[in-house]
C-alpha cells in the first residue's frame, strides 16, 4: 500500500491530569509520546484522541477514517460508554487493527474481542524486565533484537487469561520471579489486535526507542488488508438440488408414538 | 473423574410451539431428544432448561451444579437476558463446558465468547450433507469413521467469521457446492467450548446416531477439569527488589524542556 | 523491501517428457509456465530449475540466492538426493520461503518440514473443484473472491495428515463429495511455508489467473524478513549466580542407602 | 480407557556410567528413577530401555507393546540409528505418545517429529528455575499449583526452534535473565508429543514430587486414542461424474501456438 497507514492513538488521559509523577514524565499525555513516536518512525499519519473527548474522540466518522487504534487505558475503563466499545469492535471486525497497550488487558475492548477476563498477576516495584524476542521472523520484531530491557517497569505474570495467542512474539521475564506473553497476536473478523504490555504511567517507557519501534511495526503489522462488513447471506446452490424425503419413519421415537 | 458429568441442556423451545413440522419431529421438544441421547450414552446426569422457564432455567444456583451446558437457540437470540448471558460466561471462564449448536452460532453467548459475529452464508433446500472426520484421534471424533453423513439438512457455508479453531474436528461438504468448518474446539477462561454445524430444527438430525455419539463425545472432552474464578492477585517478588533510579534524563523530550 | 522477491521454480519435469497430454498443456514444462505467472505479477526475479539439473538445480550457490523456492513433483520425490533435501531444509529454517505445489505433499522436502506422512485419499476424475477463500483478509487470498473454481482437476479429499496449520486459507469442496485444506500456513525456523493443492499435470491449472494470483501472493508472503543461522549459544546469566548446595539429602532413595 | 497405558522409559544413560556425580545422583540410571515415579502414580505398566541395548531396546515388537514413550538423551543422539528413529517417528504417526525429556530438544526423533533445529540458548550455573504453570485447566497441569520451583537447574532460554506449540502448559523464569516454553504440546499423526524442559543430569531433578505429577500427567495425556496407519486410498465419487471437456482453447500460450 502506497498510502500512510492511518492511526488513532487513543489515551484514557486522566493519570497525566492528577498524578504529579506522570505528568513530569508525560506533560502533554502519553498519547502525545507515543504519536510522535509513530510520527518519527514514518509511513504514518497520526491522531490523537482521548477519553474526555466528545463520543471519547470515536465518533463514526473519525473510526472510518482508521487504520489502526491504539488504546491506554487504566483506572477508567469503566467509563467507556458500551456503545462506543460497540462501534470500536464493528470497526476491528471489519478490517481495522488494534493495539492494546498495557493495563488496556481490562478495557472493555479487548475484553469484548477477546471474550475472556484479561486477569493476571502485578506488582508495582520499579523492578527489571527483559522482553525476550521469541519470534525474530515476525514483522514486530523486525530490528528488535534478542530482547528489550527496561530497568523499571511495573510487574505482570502468569497466568494472563486470554485466548492462546495466535503468535506469542515476546514473552517477558521480571526481576521478582515472573513470567508473562508480554507481545500476543490475534485476529477476529478481518482485523488483527496486538497487545504489548510494557507502558505503566510512572515510567519513561514510551519514550524508549525499541518499544517506539515496536509499535510502529505493530501498526505496519496491523494495517488492515481489506475492509467488509460480515454479513449471513442467503446462497443458491451451484445446481438444483433434488428433493429427498425426510426419512422420520426409522426415528424409533417417532416411529413408535 | 468417578462422578457422572452433570450436563444441562438448554433449547429456545419456540419453533416447536409454533411450526407443526417441528413439533412432529421433536414433540417434546429437541432438548428432551438431545438429553435422552446423552441419558443413553451413559455417564451423565442430564438436566433440561427453556428459554421460557424462570431466569430461562440458567440460575446461579443451577448452573452452579452445571459441569457442561448445550446450547440450541435460533429466532429468538434476542430474547436471552444480558446479565443472564453474563452470568453463563462467567461461569465458561471459571471452567464450565459449552456445546454450541447449529444456529446458535449468533446467540449471544458464543459470540460474547468469539469476539466476532458468527456470520455464514445459508440455504435451506434439504441437501446432503457430509461431516468428514479430518481428525480421527480427536476425542470427539472417538467412533466416528471417514464422516457422518446426513441426507437432508440445511447449508452452512465458509467463511464463518470465528477466531482460527484450536482444533478442527470436522469439516462439512454440500450437495450445493459449500464447505464448512462444522467441528471447532476452543478454550476460553478455563471452560471449553464446541461448536457443532448439524441440528436443523424441520429434520430428525438429533435422532440420528453418529450425531447423537459426537454430542456425547463432546460432552466428555468438554467436562471441567477445574473450576476457578479469576482474579489480579498483587504479588510479592522472589526476593527484595533493590531500588533503582527512575531515568528521566536522558529521554529527550524531557531533558530539553 | 523494496528489492524484487528472488523466486525458485523447481519442477521435477518428469511428465512433460513422457505423457504426451502433460507436454500438450506444457510445452516447455510446468515450471516455465508458472515462472511466466511469476513474471508478470511483477516484483519478482524468477529463475527455474528441475531434477535433471546438476544438483537438481540446487546448489548451495543457487540456494544462497534464492528468497522462496516453489516444488512441484510427483512420480520421482525418491529420486532427489537427501543431501539435498538437508540443503533446502536448512535453508528454509534460516529464512527462505517454500511453496509447496499438489502433489508435493509426499516430497522429502515437505515431509522432512512437516514431520508427517501427507497421506491423503485421491481420485482421478476430472471432476470440479471449488476452493473457498475462508481468509479473505490473509495476504495470500488478496484479490481472491469468494472462491476460485477449477473445471478440472484431480481429487484429494481429507483427512490430509499434516500439522493442524498455523492458517488455513482454502479450503476445498469437490463434485464427488469431499473437501481438502487446500490452501495452508506454517512457520519452521524463520522460514515460512505454504501448501497449495491444485496443479495436477493434465489439466492447464497453472494458466489459471486466479491460481496465479495466488502463487503470486504467497511468494510475496513468503518472502523472508530475515535470515539467520541456527545455534545454541552457551549464554553468561544478568548478574552472578550465588551457589547453592545441591540438595539430595532429601531425596529419599538416595539418602536411605 | 481401563487397562493400564503402557509406558517404555528411554534412556541414553552414557552420563551415569563415566560421571560420578551422575552416578551418585542415579546409581541405577535416570530410566530407573523415571520409571519409579510412574509406577509410584499408578495406572501405568513400565519398561524401560537403553542406547546400549539391543536395538536400542526400540524393536517392532517393543514398540507394538508401547502406548507412550519418553526420551532422554544427550551426548550420543547421533549414535541412534536412523532406521530405529524412523522405526519410532511411524509408530507416533500412528498414536503412540512420546514425551521429550530435556538435553532430547536436539534428539534426531524431536527434530524429524518437529521439522526445526530445536536449536536455544543454555548455561549451566545450577541457578533457581520457576516453571509457570500458564494453563491450570491442562491435564498436565493438574495438581501442579502456580509454579513448580527447582532450586539447581541448567538454564535453556528462548528463542527455542520449534514450531509454534499447539499448548503451552509451562513457562521457565531463571534466575540468570532468561524465559523459556519448558511444556510444550503437538500432535503429529495420531500421536500427541509433550516436550518437558527440566531434567540436566547433575540435579536430582527426576525425583522432585512436582516433575514427577508432571510425567505421570503427560503420560495419561500422550496415551493414544486410536492406533492407524497412513496411507493414501483411492477413492470413489459419491456418485458418477459427468464429463467436462478439459478447455485449452482458451490457454493463451496453448491456443497461440
Amino acid at each position: 500500500m502506497g498510502n500512510p497507514t492511518r492511526v488513532l492513538v487513543w489515551n484514557e488521559g486522566r493519570h497525566e491530569k492528577t498524578n504529579e509523577a506522570v505528568s513530569k514524565i508525560y506533560p502533554r499525555g502519553m498519547h502525545a509520546v507515543i504519536a510522535e513516536g509513530l510520527k518519527a518512525a514514518g509511513g504514518f499519519t497520526v491522531q490523537t484522541a482521548t477519553l474526555d473527548d466528545s463520543e471519547h474522540g470515536l465518533t463514526e466518522q473519525i473510526l472510518a477514517e482508521t487504520d489502526v487504534l491504539t488504546w491506554w487505558g487504566h483506572i477508567a475503563h469503566g467509563e467507556v460508554k458500551d456503545e462506543i466499545v460497540a462501534r470500536v469492535h464493528k470497526r476491528v471486525l471489519e478490517g481495522m487493527g488494534l493495539i492494546v497497550l498495557h493495563s488496556g488487558h481490562v478495557s472493555k475492548i479487548f475484553r469484548a474481542l477477546m471474550g475472556t477476563s484479561g486477569a493476571l498477576r502485578w506488582r508495582e516495584a520499579s523492578e527489571r524486565e527483559r522482553l525476550w524476542n521469541i519470534e525474530p521472523s515476525h514483522p514486530i520484531a523486525a530490528g528488535i533484537g534478542d530482547y528489550i530491557e527496561l530497568p523499571n517497569e511495573e510487574m505482570y505474570g502468569e497466568r494472563f487469561d486470554i485466548p492462546a495467542p495466535e503468535q506469542v512474539v515476546f514473552i517477558s521475564w521480571f526481576e521478582g520471579g515472573e513470567v508473562f506473553r508480554s507481545g500476543c497476536c490475534w485476529q477476529r473478523g478481518h482485523g488483527r489486535i496486538f497487545y504489548f504490555r510494557p507502558g505503566h504511567e510512572t515510567y519513561p517507557t514510551y519514550y524508549h526507542p525499541q518499544v517506539r519501534l515496536v509499535l510502529a511495526n505493530a501498526c505496519r503489522w496491523a494495517a488492515p488488508r481489506l475492509f467488509a462488513a460480515h454479513s449471513c447471506p442467503n446462497t443458491p446452490p451451484l445446481a438444483k438440488i433434488e428433493k429427498r424425503d425426510i426419512d422420520i419413519a426409522h426415528v424409533p421415537h417417532l416411529s413408535r408414538g
